[in-house]
């Protein structure tokens, strides 16, 4: 088996922060490692919360040691109940993936959607069905918080480790071939 | 002297973050303990940044002691090219006061600017100058951030202390003078 990078995809929020660990090899091929969510509840002060997202958010780290992790990128123009702890949250997993000495990196929703589907607009059922396809799981993930952090995951191993058009067209794994579906609508678009 | 509760305010940035560390006591007295910025600089990775950003504030907590800590409360309406990164520092000092096990609390401008000057829409120079009378500074804290930390702090350390109007008008501190004076101007408005 050749030689996977081990990726921690984070979707950040409050109430719920999705936590995806992958390991993605040179191939584009991926295996799911562990799914999850970590929550806090709103009753708390936001301080507790926070404290408890950075506690689940380790746990991630020492059972499942990640090469690198990715963060999804929060805009000021989302939802603005909740766009400020949600940008909070995706500060403590910046800091712990730091604090860890590992490189982090964010990506916006849109590269993600266009990673994984090769449609920046994608709904969540798409974004969801390709990551279940791409892992060769029997289910859809669930919560969506959850599939989000494995789709952000695969979008940072493929985008890191994207090849520059050398792969073989008769050569694709699955993975690879709806990796070059999707570069193809992309492009189209 | 009357029994003092150390306050840590701190005014959230990346590229600067106040903080300012503050003795109140019961008659509203302060006292200046420690006041500073701590920057990262603006061509570093954002995790780096929240990692150097929560160490200058751990540096604080462990050379000051705060028995609470008080952060100024982000909005989504402010500057959007900056905002993302002050809610993401913001989390990481609500984050170190829990793991502190400090109580945190967050105010808005509004309420600190009402709280130290007496007008919730007071500009900079007007705060400053009364963070400067309270703790009685020969100079203006510099740069504004810093000023601001203070500010924050002070404005914490009044309303949680806050005797319903018990004072007696004879026996009045300095700053609790700069206070009603403060109150009489805002009221007049």
């Amino acid at each position: 088996m050749a030689s996977a990078v081990r990726i921690l995809g984070i979707d950040p929020g409050l109430t719920r922060c999705g936590v995806g660990v992958v390991d993605v090899r040179a191939d584009r091929s991926a295996t799911l490692v562990h799914v999850g969510v970590v929550r806090s509840g709103a009753d708390l002060p936001i301080a507790e919360r926070l404290a408890l997202i950075a506690r689940g958010l380790r746990e991630v780290f020492a059972a499942h040691h990640p090469d690198v992790v990715a963060v999804e990128r929060v805009f000021a123009q989302q939802n603005r109940s909740t766009v400020m702890g949600t940008a909070q949250a995706s500060g403590i997993a910046l800091l712990l993936a730091a604090e860890h000495g590992l490189p982090a990196a964010t990506h916006t929703p849109s590269e993600v959607k266009a990673a994984i589907t090769g449609y920046g607009s994608a709904d969540k059922l798409q974004v969801q069905t390709m990551v279940a396809r791409v892992l060769r799981l029997d289910a859809l993930p669930q919560p969506a918080d959850a599939a989000d952090a494995l789709a952000i995951a695969l979008c940072h191993g493929w985008r890191r480790g994207a090849p520059s058009g050398s792969a073989a067209a008769g050569a694709l794994t699955p993975a690879q071939r709806a990796w070059a579906d999707a570069e193809k609508r992309a492009t189209r678009r």
